[in-house]
């Protein structure tokens, strides 16, 4: 086996204060430090004088591609992803790098807070219940199947969190979803808009799904949506697990 | 408003490099620690000579509601809660006593690393696309509406996140949710099964949906069903996002 490793550490939403021990543990144990460069400056401070290689957006593969080469190399490499890693993250391309190249290097995946859970902390506890996870990126999946996966989340009743809601050239998206929605649920269901969630610039907004075109929601966005039984109340919005009280 | 306060703290999967900073910080500054026993013991030494109330399982209401006291007495509480505290965890029920009783108590929900995401990590990048997080136990939940979940899942091609899968009395639900899922998905469908994900004890097991049943689980268990590009090669379970590798 190569002596190198890798971490793909999960830096939980951008605050240092929700990341975990193990994934400070793992940057700082690493000789190289490999992200998308918004998230390399998140962890600044960690790094020291490590080497940095920031790369921008939409160059995944070849900064997995990267990062198995200094691995193979005998490093240790940190290959940061914001939120929970294994969840729209850095962790399933760089398993499927290292598979394709036959590579024996080790690979620890270091999980964090996702940020459906720490949007859903900014506002209360909306996602207590059984919940579906849906990007709304038709980047990399057929509109089509996720239109279906967004009626059956719907018809299920299932609280829902929305990644990538919208992006800049991206915006009709969410109008789609919100009209599946309504076909199953009532238009008083409860909707957390929830910007930057547990870093600096949070932003919250409680409304429901007949209001919730009338506010800003972009790519720092997270959109919780409620189930039957969510309600809004104290400032909170709250899905409940079931107890009697 | 009291001077107390409520911390519901996400204390992840229970070693304590996976618990984040601002966990660990708010059960220091408690001046009462209350949870569930086995959940306290994974916290003990943080907690130093600060006060303990430790209490059993079925038991949530009660605890809620000690909590608020307390905090209504202007204490500083955390109430502790495995994984993340907003999914199947503390934070919703702490709400809704707090709303019952209109205390103007302030909350905070201090967001954890939840189970699926500790065990997807376990076994490598698993609910890497859109996914759902399903609860088998029908303690708090209609049988019927968690069959029509998990079939309705299984017809959206979700990766699937099962917890609370089998007790020791509760053995059927997941006999019945595979056979749901074999009428949608492949018997060949990648399998995940994680005990004690990310703390002491930890077990991986990877299989599929034909051989599942073959193997333990339990109420420290949880399943990750594939979507159906799922694969496992290498020792690890992956499902890809779609990138041209």
């Amino acid at each position: 086996m190569s002596n190198g490793k890798i971490y793909v550490v999960g830096i939980g939403p951008g605050d240092k204060k929700h990341m975990t021990f193990r994934a400070v543990e793992a940057i700082k144990e690493s000789d190289i430090i490999i992200g998308y460069k918004k998230y390399i400056e998140l962890v600044n401070d960690l790094i020291d004088d490590k080497k940095i290689v920031s790369s921008q957006m939409k160059k995944e593969v070849e900064r997995c591609e990267k990062t198995l080469e200094y691995a193979e190399d005998g490093k240790t490499v940190a290959l940061v992803s914001s939120g929970d890693a294994g969840v729209y993250g850095m962790a399933g391309i760089m398993l499927e790098i290292v598979l394709k190249h036959k590579s024996d290097v080790e690979v620890e995946i270091v999980p964090g807070v996702s940020a459906s859970n720490a949007s859903a902390a900014c506002v209360g506890a909306p996602l207590m219940h059984d919940f579906v996870t849906i990007s709304l990126s038709d980047l990399l999946t057929d509109w089509s199947l996720i239109e279906k996966r967004l009626r059956l989340a719907a018809e299920g009743d299932f609280s829902v969190a929305i990644y990538n809601p919208k992006s800049k050239k991206r915006t009709e998206q969410i109008v789609i979803a919100r009209d599946i929605f309504l076909k199953h649920k009532d238009k008083s269901t409860p909707v957390a808009i929830v910007r930057n969630a547990k870093r600096e610039g949070e932003e919250t907004i409680l409304t429901d799904l007949e209001n919730m075109l009338n506010f800003d929601i972009d790519m720092f966005t997270t959109v919780i949506i409620g189930n039957s039984n969510s309600y809004i109340d104290g400032g909170k919005m709250v899905t409940p697990r079931g107890y009697k009280i």
